[in-house]
């Protein structure tokens, strides 16, 4: 079987697509293009309050790269409009001017005029970076943004067994640990970069990644996938070993089906969609609804204070993974799942009265913060899933998302 | 006018006193001498459950120093009974053993057989390590704590400016903050180390930190003390600079009552007690009750996502200061601010089923976690707080807590 447009066989939920894509252009891509600019000093603001108000001026890289990759995309995805290329310019010639170490390490974080202030002890700062001048080069064709994202990720692949490098606190040797983020993050860059890579090292780059996930993160016994793992994949009893992040899972189980349709793997898809829907029952708060962000294995107390908040990008996530394993397979449980989360962040995460999400629920639901944007959320899981799901389902859509070695760019705005 | 037990003028809540300390040595003491001594490694185990037994197994410093500290103080202010000295030594003896770096300094945290997990990069673990051996040598008269108490405090004294060493991530230059934790931490060891370090070190030690707190991090404008502030203490308009964690700073309070009465200050317990008064109503949570987490000075949501968490420690910090405001100053804000703190914290962290408290609870007081002990909760806040609010309101008590050197160890329980 060849996996393309024509095998997608969830047909129903065509109707939600307007919706994604109304919300997108009408609401969440104006709020960013209004506010986040700095006009003064360059590069995004991501502190902006309920109306969009800057309550905080430090400049966070991750957030950074982010914003310069949504508005890349938009342009190499939706349309090539100046206004989006002018905003992914704007972020990245602040991040290139002011983002690196004299070794082209990406700091964490900046004060308003681009002076350092946090060390690069976070490679997923240059994982972001790369995200987004590869997208960037995609849309502009310069060598500098080629560059720029290529140095940092040979850059990342060189640091990935030490990430943070001298920064790391735990002791050698004792209870050697690995964590999921960073070989999840490298499965949808190296699909990002593969304009710049060449299809050859990216076959060669994913294939180990898919079954560091797949398998060794993945606890067969639980059939949920752990944070933090022995170097042999077993589990450590320990909080870190017994860490449970629902929503990296699902966003890892679309990344997964991604690969899984480069490499047309139909058993990857359906093994993907397997994980997904146990970790969405599993996290699912059967009191209050939503997805948990923490849990632990055993059903002891997480470490995390947070644990049972609801996170904007773990519902959102979610919901590109549902809808993309309900295309892809057209398993009911998918769409009924889908159907579930959709009424839940709709109702919870989008705001009434002004635009944009809000981020942070409590246990029940109630925003605990009115904050639209802040250290952790910019622009990125809010329009990349309205984006992704307005794609994923759309009736006629060309599929973008899932399929873009098949499409050529149209105006479809 | 010379302060002493003579001068305390607060006279009514005297009714309290028997309820702490029947909750301290029917429930409390009870729970951590039967649950968190580990007969086979050594040390103690701090991750217990509601009903004591054991969910995790790492051992962290900082509750292995504040379990010998507090059993070691029960010996030199209670009554020398020979199982809190065993419980001290049994400790001590973990710690000395497998506790620090070839560089005398405390690693963070260990494996339950004592194994190094967390590089020594949390100058709190060599305060609570200090603390832990210099109240022990009271207990002892051994050379050898004395030794490990003074050898860690003045290894603190040298690490100070730089606490986090090469784990420091702040960029330098840029924003140079310094943090409130510290200087406070300091106050208090400095006198439980009066002792070993004589009264004319500790006099010179204390002046500047009390300056300090009260003059550097204490904000004219708010009326608050700040967690973070440039060198000069002046505001840094930042996540870090406008921090307010109401507890630690009413936990500040009592520690600058107890230097006031050393030093007979009485206009230093005035204004520590105006401070803690108005951080008390600042922190209050108007509609749910009890005093936030964090909060910022501006009104802006604060970075920590666990800000309007009720933490245990917060409010039997906060019932130590104003049973000490109380008794040293007769104002009665803070007998009415005790009742209302009192009654909060009883019927919210009190767990009415099982011995010892709940530590964290949600913004509308149900327990967040059922747990009783943690990686940050162990035997030290609850019964600290118990012993002091009990000593300090004891009618005819010889309020230790307050004089130490009036009175003579004598058996009352």
């Amino acid at each position: 079987m060849l996996l393309n447009k024509n095998t997608l066989t969830g047909t129903e939920l065509t109707g939600y697509a307007a919706g994604y894509r109304d919300e997108l252009f009408d609401s969440v891509i104006p709020f960013w293009m209004n506010h986040s600019r700095d006009e003064v000093n360059g590069g995004f603001f991501t502190c902006l309050d309920r109306k969009g108000q800057v309550f905080n001026t430090d400049k966070y890289m991750w957030l950074q790269g982010r914003e310069v990759w949504l508005f890349s995309m938009l342009c190499n995805k939706v349309s090539r409009k100046q206004e989006w290329l002018d905003m992914a310019l704007h972020g990245a010639a602040f991040m290139e001017k002011h983002g690196r170490d004299a070794m082209g390490n990406w700091y964490f974080s900046l004060t308003q005029e681009g002076k350092p202030l946090i060390q690069p002890y976070n490679i997923f700062s240059d994982c972001f970076a790369a995200m987004a001048f590869a997208e960037l080069y995609k849309a502009t064709g310069k060598e500098e943004h080629r560059e720029i994202a290529l140095n940092t990720f040979r850059n990342i692949l060189k640091r990935k067994n030490n990430p943070k490098g001298s920064y790391c606190k735990v002791y050698p040797g004792t209870r050697p640990l690995k964590n999921f983020s960073l070989p999840m993050i490298l499965c949808n860059l190296s699909l990002i970069m593969e304009d710049l890579l060449g299809s050859e090292e990216v076959g060669r780059t994913i294939q180990p990644l898919i079954k560091e996930v797949m398998e060794v993160f993945y606890d067969r016994e639980s059939g949920l996938i752990l944070e933090n793992v022995h170097p042999d994949g077993s589990l450590s009893d320990s909080f870190e070993g017994r860490l449970l992040n629902p929503g990296h899972s699902n966003e890892s189980m679309w990344f997964m089906m991604d690969l899984a349709v480069r490499n047309n793997d139909p058993s990857l898809i359906q093994k993907s969609v397997d994980i997904l829907l146990h970790t969405t029952e599993y996290g699912w708060d059967k009191q209050y609804g939503g997805i948990f962000y923490f849990l632990d294995l055993h059903g002891h107390p997480p470490q995390q204070l947070e644990w049972d908040q609801k996170l904007w990008w773990v519902h959102i996530e979610t919901l590109i993974a549902l809808a993309k394993g309900y295309r892809l397979t057209g398993r009911k449980e998918c769409k009924e799942w889908f159907e579930v989360l959709h009424d839940y962040t709709w109702d919870h995460f989008r705001d009434p009265e002004y635009p944009e999400w809000f981020g942070y629920l409590n246990r029940r639901g109630e925003p605990l913060f009115e904050l639209k944007g802040g250290k952790w959320k910019g622009c990125f899981h809010v329009p990349r899933g309205l984006y992704e799901v307005w794609e994923i389902l759309s009736p006629n859509g060309i599929h973008k998302s899932m399929f873009q070695k098949d499409v050529k760019l149209t105006e479809n705005i």
